[in-house]
């Protein structure tokens, strides 16, 4: 028996499908999660997300506690983006997700949201874990910056053994020597976690390259391996975003994304 | 301008297009490689070689000399194995490729084969590098256990610094610290050497993984992010295989990788 | 300027000392903090505290709150594992060091506590690192798994830019793909945060080697290259320890290390 | 039993002593090699070499053939540089060591020098391996960039099982994410080495940091953790040096690395 119980395929046999809203992630449904890296303003939101529902996203994201290596970079708006994330995402009838980064923020973000977003730089963040494991709502995991894939699913099963089993795992690149890529994609990963896990696997492409023109070519090598889906990093104008702009789509680009993704889903 | 001149995009827009026997490879040519590890005899050549010819297999693989960690490991049958291999080539018709390891195996190992293989570990041998720079075949050079990319291209300079053009790319797994696969495959790289380089970039997803379950799904990836190829280890009878039996297909495996690559090709 | 500001060498060039009890970290003093992995119980910590008084050790260490990578490991006894620290801890008159892992837990140990370890799973949980800035007690921060040297003098800055200046910098090895060692020290890394900061850098052997024979070897390089102190895991009976068994040293061993650590520190 | 024999501490359970010229490395000996990265002319050697033999150096360094990662760098002087090395160490009574790259030019380097030196980039290159294990030239084997510690004892058994026993193993920094230095000095892995063969273990901080200011201070924890001798660049000019200026020192600063290695010698 493997250290991971409830996350594993011994413990359940058959995929776990999760509801968001009105989509079901699993079971062959292809998620789009997309959006800014962080919520910037009202006014940014309302240009972006109407565009991005009728592209055929299904979930929009958007950071409003931001983990940034320096104090003195941007830390996002705090409860005002979340208000700004709820908001816009209701005007078009889309759920939202965000990330919680502290236990005590626990209540607010589970307030305005529909999907939790735990980062990569708290994967092993244990209270963490446990308090969403404590809540009725979908968990998606990020892959740490160096953690095995054992690690990651053990992550998971602290979620899961506190209850919730609306765990979405979530690669997102990993650090090695390379560094022409901000990290390196773990494509294989997502057929591992599937093998060995019955959770949904989605891939975020934007922060496995750090680079714009390397997200669509690594968001389709995910769908062809099986990822459940990817989450994209979109803003209307990615030289003005106040983070990961280098790594932003634009709207247009982010279309092209989504023929591509389309492509790749008919197989 | 970048440090490598000769292997670039600046110096050379049009993708390089590469013939080995009658396969062209670039230019939308999906090439497929297909062999054992090592050749072991002539008996197990002979049953794998027609059928790999049937299911539609480019070029023939077959190590001659085995670069092994160990020095007490199977070290590869020498010149009977490069004989043996090309006897089984010709038979079907089909080139192959071998693994030159040493200078002075040069001349021989040329006379045996249309291709020559560098392996990873020799990746930065610049003499060995330099000596196939000198040669009028097609060189596939693997990219090194830790090699970054643009040490990667810079030994690709190094071949066509010495004249010869022919050079293919070969992805096949980078050291991280990840050990549930052997090596984890930077399947982003392929998207980059070919942003960056007019060469060809082709897959080995049986090193990458390094577990022959996994062999499939990176093949997918590969073809997916526009990779010009994939060489894949297969044996008919993988138990018994004298080295990297536990990542090669068998043969009824290697043709459910086939129609899952023709699939990708048709986008 | 550096991104890192109060943790620079530019911003304060001669070196930060800290008091805990009555001992001063800096300034060619070399902190000895040695105990348990995990405060187990209250009789092993009354069998090993008097010894390692007795054998100048300056810090007891214990944990109360364990980062365990499986949630159905020994997770540590909590407030209890806090009580009988502190209690040890005065029954010799030594200050005690224990981890923080939950901001709600803030509070708690800061009472039990004479300082407080940010752990490497949490060296980027920035929210805890806020927390801590806010105290007027020492803070040790480990830095994370595969934190770059400057990743790691930001998070000090989350402390220093909240107030708190009394930062010591833990380096206890860093994940690479050397499997022998648990962790591969990066001993050069506290050469270059004390050329880079006037914090000072202490290292903790057990953690970056993992393996007990390598332990003393590990202290001496770290004296050897300028450490201000070690931190070393020791239990009366390592076989039976709920945790890192392998890598704590039985008491005789740490006599050892005693002896050899003042060797170094005479030059 | 381990997968390395002959250069297992089972195999042969006291220390190899080995023979250069009139100095024994091993037995509780320091050896010191100093030189510059590359022969770059007899000129510059003429001032560098008698200044190191003054200082105690025991064996003088020099490349001849440099493995350069870019075919437009310079690649050393060939039997030029071979010629002006020897000739300088006989000018003052020092043997040299130099890099051996290509097995065709393995009769004219062994007449050249006192110790054959396997780069980095050759630890695998086996052929070359088996090469030099035919020699009665002690060897000196760099580990590979990301060779495992058992990969690098592997290498050395290539050389044993062909005959030649005088192998010194040298660390010489890993390849990790860590980009502030050129390398990871992997400082335990000397130990690792130690324990379990029986060959002497040198450390390189030239090529281990690749920064000038942290040579002395890899050095000392080199000694510290019981490396047999270092190997260090130095040059009269590094500002001038035609490769790795950056990290030689000086021949002042070298003194002052003397001075250090001599203080932990004496313990």
């Amino acid at each position: 028996m493997s250290a991971f119980q409830r996350a594993s395929r011994e413990y359940k046999q058959e995929g776990t499908n999760i509801q968001i809203g009105k989509v079901t992630v699993g079971g062959g449904n292809k998620l789009i999660i997309a959006g800014p890296c962080a919520v910037e303003n009202s006014e940014i939101m309302h240009r972006l997300v109407p565009a991005l529902k009728d592209m055929g996203v299904h979930v929009i994201r958007g950071g409003a506690f931001k983990p940034r290596t320096s104090p003195y970079s941007f830390q996002g708006l705090g409860e005002e983006g979340l208000r700004i994330l709820k908001e816009t995402g209701q005007s078009v009838g889309l759920p939202v997700v965000t990330e919680l980064m502290d236990v005590r923020d626990a209540e607010l973000v589970y307030e305005y949201t529909d999907m939790i977003q735990i980062g990569s730089r708290n994967m092993q963040n244990f209270t963490l874990l446990r308090e969403v494991g404590k809540m009725d709502k979908p968990v998606m995991l990020k892959r740490g910056l160096s953690a095995t894939i054992e690690e990651w699913l053990l992550a998971a099963e602290y979620i899961l053994a506190e209850g919730n089993h609306q765990v979405i795992l979530c690669e997102r690149g990993i650090r090695t020597f390379e560094s022409y890529t901000r990290n390196t994609l773990d494509v294989v990963a997502v057929a591992v976690a599937k093998n060995l896990s019955h959770l949904p696997v989605i891939v975020d492409p934007s922060h496995a390259t750090g680079r714009r023109e390397l997200v669509i070519p690594a968001a389709k090598a995910a769908m062809a391996i099986g990822a459940d889906g990817v989450m994209v990093e979109v803003h209307p104008n990615p030289a003005e975003a106040l983070s990961d702009g280098q790594q932003s789509l634009t709207i247009e680009e982010f279309s092209l994304l989504i023929k591509e993704i389309s492509k790749m889903a008919q197989l």
